[in-house]
């Protein structure tokens, strides 16, 4: 059995790029189909009613457009709608992939009960507590510290990934991480990744920095081996990217993060 | 003649409550319908397509609530769907108002060619250049630097108002226009003026710091009298609050801003 339909892959941005980038390594002969919701991001500072309603017409689209199988890639629509979700095909998010990696990275460190894994995410993330959850599912002694990084994607938005002001603002909302001595950081949110080299500067070489979307390809892979929905790759794999709004950014940030890929772009009503 | 029938006030979220919380106080016998598209804000960071569309439905909502005229307090929404919006009752934007004092402070400072005008604003904002187009219809001769600041609303909804770090970022975004010697500036954005005592750190004294919302309340008042649509006052005027999505923060800050109103809050879809 093949099945050559395509992968859908949702975020609310253009973050969720990087995760598409990552299935398109690791799984390619999949075909993506990529729907970033620009006209009403950021989900992140809204509320969870909010993000259940735009995460399920975001679902609807994607299956109108005869996807085999979801990933939804922003961190804050996983925490918040998941749950929530109604779809007939497999669907996954990022925060329990996130999970099992920081649960590894911690045992990795000896799993000192006192060195808490530190989770930075968006405000509504952090306000659902799913990554505590999902962490302490796995390990039910590991301490979590949650911290909102509200400033995070604008900073990465305006470009300021090496800079100055970066600095200090991740310096304020790292500190109760820093002074708890924690060993393992989840990036909970698509745009973080950016951030790495400053917050690598701030807590050193022996903490782990934990990106989800890393992990999303094994545990995709590994479902739809087990749905029997893998494609054999005679079809030759398409990358389309549809967008709720066409910002110039959208476009520049895509070619910087899909180099190779002939994507092509669609401007859509979700 | 009179019409008791409420102003409908809009914005992207809460930042137009400072321009309804002024013409609750200049004009205390009318009654205030505020929309708050606190779903799909930001404005300021997307498209004319979409903050066109946004807007339209806006309206489409205060006209179903029956009110009398309409007051765009968003500077994006100002900025870019003033000019396409369709509606068959009087409309007010805070560009025009701004722009005017703008011109008047410019001139009480010798409108000195050399001394431009400084418009802070979002990209959107920016981009459209609204501010540029409406300064100079009043004075042809004015040089006008617009600067896109995206990092203000994010640093306001933080609350970091009076920070060191934002004193950064206000200095950055402002260097170019103290170069120029800017002799007057405008906070081209409801959140900006919150920002008021870090930008007046940075200019000085002698600079004019324009806030459009002070003066939309004379531009309405001048409108409804001309269309003999004002509120003799005999009917008790009533303050509404709708947004399309509740979060605690909208709560606090509208608190915070209409102190003393007996506004009612209903979360609606539009």
């Amino acid at each position: 059995m093949s099945d050559p339909r395509p992968i859908g892959v949702f975020d609310s941005g253009v973050g969720g790029l990087t995760v598409a980038s990552a299935l398109m390594r690791a799984l390619s002969s999949e075909s993506i189909l990529y729907l970033g919701d620009t006209a009403r991001l950021p989900y992140g500072t809204k509320s969870p009613h909010t993000v259940q309603r735009y995460t399920q017409r975001n679902l609807d689209f994607l299956l109108d457009r005869d996807v085999k199988a979801v990933v939804v890639a922003c961190n804050t629509a996983s925490a918040l709608a998941l749950g929530t979700a109604e779809l007939a095909i497999p669907i996954w998010g990022v925060i329990e992939p996130g999970a099992r990696v920081a649960v590894a990275e911690h045992r990795r460190r000896g799993r000192d009960p006192r060195r808490p894994i530190g989770v930075l995410a968006t405000e509504s993330t952090v306000r659902s507590d799913a990554y505590a959850h999902a962490i302490r599912r796995l390990d039910p002694e590991a301490t979590v510290r949650s911290v909102a990084c509200p400033l995070f994607v604008p900073l990465v938005e305006e470009g300021w990934t090496h800079d100055e002001v970066t600095r200090r603002v991740a310096e304020r909302y790292l500190r109760p991480l820093l002074e708890e001595h924690a060993d393992t950081l989840v990036l909970g949110c698509t745009h973080y990744p950016a951030l790495r080299d400053v917050l690598e500067e701030l807590v050193g070489p022996e903490v782990a920095l934990v990106d989800s979307a890393e992990s999303v390809a094994d545990v995709v892979r590994t479902g739809l081996a087990e749905a029997d929905l893998l494609s054999d790759g005679d079809t030759p794999p398409s990358h389309h990217l549809c967008v709720t709004d066409v910002e110039a950014r959208f476009e520049r940030i895509a070619a910087q993060l899909l180099p190779s890929s002939k994507a092509t772009l669609e401007l859509v009503e979700v």
